[in-house]
């Protein structure tokens, strides 16, 4: 997303903060007098927010705040927000998975997909099928509960998804590139599949495009975001995952875990964009304020 | 659907009757020993079946039988169960249309057509488009609570649409043709639009499709169908439908009404489906067994 909207292609909600950064953690050094009964200064916090996070001060409402445990990094507490709670929303809320079903989680070692494959498991999904782009992330996302990993510059992953379901599909995608893989995605659904588009890395256009699937196996194909959600649906968002996610992590409860795959210093950041854009990271890039 | 299965296209699921026709009316001449505290023999009844309803006796689980009181006709018992209980599915289960959201529906005239208008102003939709083929049918989709009609002859519907949602689009839209519309249905969703696709009448493929709007307006589309879903799913949806529909239409509880086109004799079955493939049928047409 700051990919994106560096470039011009994603910007804030009308009159949000223009600066790149959608989550943070930190201090409380400020609290609108309207709330000050639920937090203090000198909290430690982190949190969700339209924008405005590449900053030494961010204003959150109070509902998208959470708080941050003792023993908890900074750096994890910022590595939270946004996948989390995007990928809940994607397995949950936008594809109802349950219990048994299988699933296929394309860029499985992109920071959501790492949180997706963690949530899956956790949820006892049956098949956790992922694709990514070398033997070394594919070690890795079976490292955190993926069943099935697919190289997909090596391999079909059409192919290999009816393969590994014994040419059932699976019963949810969660997709970040569009077009290219729209037909194979439609192929790649079972009776009563669910796909959540997430992104178009590939782009938004397909050249000649079979429907059949949709009616056939009667699929349904979501769009969803997060940062274009009213605060009202944030803060609903927020609090389930809060309960059912980051508290289970902080308490130790529980094997999901963030991911940080590295952290630079915010005078760094030109650096950490195109570590980001080089496409080797497997995890969150946390940039620290100092 | 029973024009579809004549030509080859549409098939019974696997083990069902092979015989046309998916909803009847009549008396029961025989009960299944584990049932026969719920029905008695004599009793009027009409149901939907997974096929064979082009018969004398048709055999039903009795769950899915529905009591035909003495002052409905057998006519209206036969026009009710496949479109209402698809029409139904369409807009509440598939759509989630609430109360002040705006609905464009497809094929306004048709049987299924005519129950989604109903039943959107039957749940207080706000604006109900519709599209039809002619004049005639503009006025009858108008006289049953069609608050826009659009002649897809005379006129490029995505551009009514805009220009009665003041460029907002309609929350839902109830489609049967697939590939010829997609893009174009696309288009006229609004912000977080659910459209419902029940036919390809216009065939499955599309030639360049721009998928954006499903990312951009966090679409959902969905393929759907009656026939091919489980007997559970069924029952649960007839028992709601008979609840929420069939007993206010046979208490004379609200403005809902089925319409019979035209009644054929089963000797004229031939023009009877000559007379559904012209198009000019506005209403149910029953044929009826002597």
């Amino acid at each position: 997303m700051d990919i994106l909207q560096r470039q011009g292609f994603y910007g804030p909600p009308a009159g949000e903060s223009t600066i790149l950064g959608v989550e943070f953690s930190g201090t409380v050094v400020s609290v609108g007098s309207d709330v000050f009964s639920e937090w203090q200064i000198g909290e430690r916090v982190f949190g969700l927010v339209y924008g405005g996070a590449y900053s030494e001060y961010v204003v959150i409402e109070a509902a998208m705040a959470a708080r941050l445990p003792n023993k908890i990094s900074y750096a994890i507490g910022a590595a939270l927000p946004e996948v989390w709670l995007t990928a809940f929303q994607a397995l949950f809320w936008n594809c109802s998975l349950v219990t048994g079903e299988d699933v296929l989680i394309h860029a499985g070692a992109s920071a959501v997909g790492i949180a997706a494959i963690q949530l899956a498991k956790n949820a006892g999904a049956r098949r956790i099928i992922v694709t990514v782009s070398s033997q070394e992330k594919i070690e890795f996302c079976t490292s955190l509960g993926a069943t099935h990993a697919i190289n997909y510059k090596s391999d079909d992953f059409k192919t290999k998804v009816a393969e590994f379901t014994e040419d059932r599909g699976v019963d949810v995608i969660v997709d970040f590139i569009g077009a290219n893989y729209w037909d194979s995605n439609l192929a790649s659904l079972a009776f009563d599949g669910r796909m959540v588009m997430l992104g178009f890395l590939g782009g938004p256009v397909v050249n000649s495009s079979n429907l059949g699937p949709i009616l056939r196996k009667r699929l349904t194909v979501r769009g969803s975001a997060l940062r274009s959600r009213s605060l009202a649906y944030q803060i609903k968002l927020k609090q389930q995952v809060e309960q059912e996610v980051f508290k289970p992590i902080f308490e130790g409860k529980t094997d999901m875990r963030a991911i940080i795959d590295r952290e630079f210093s915010w005078k760094e950041i030109s650096e950490a964009h195109r570590y980001l854009e080089s496409d080797k990271s497997k995890g969150k890039i946390v940039i620290t304020v100092d």
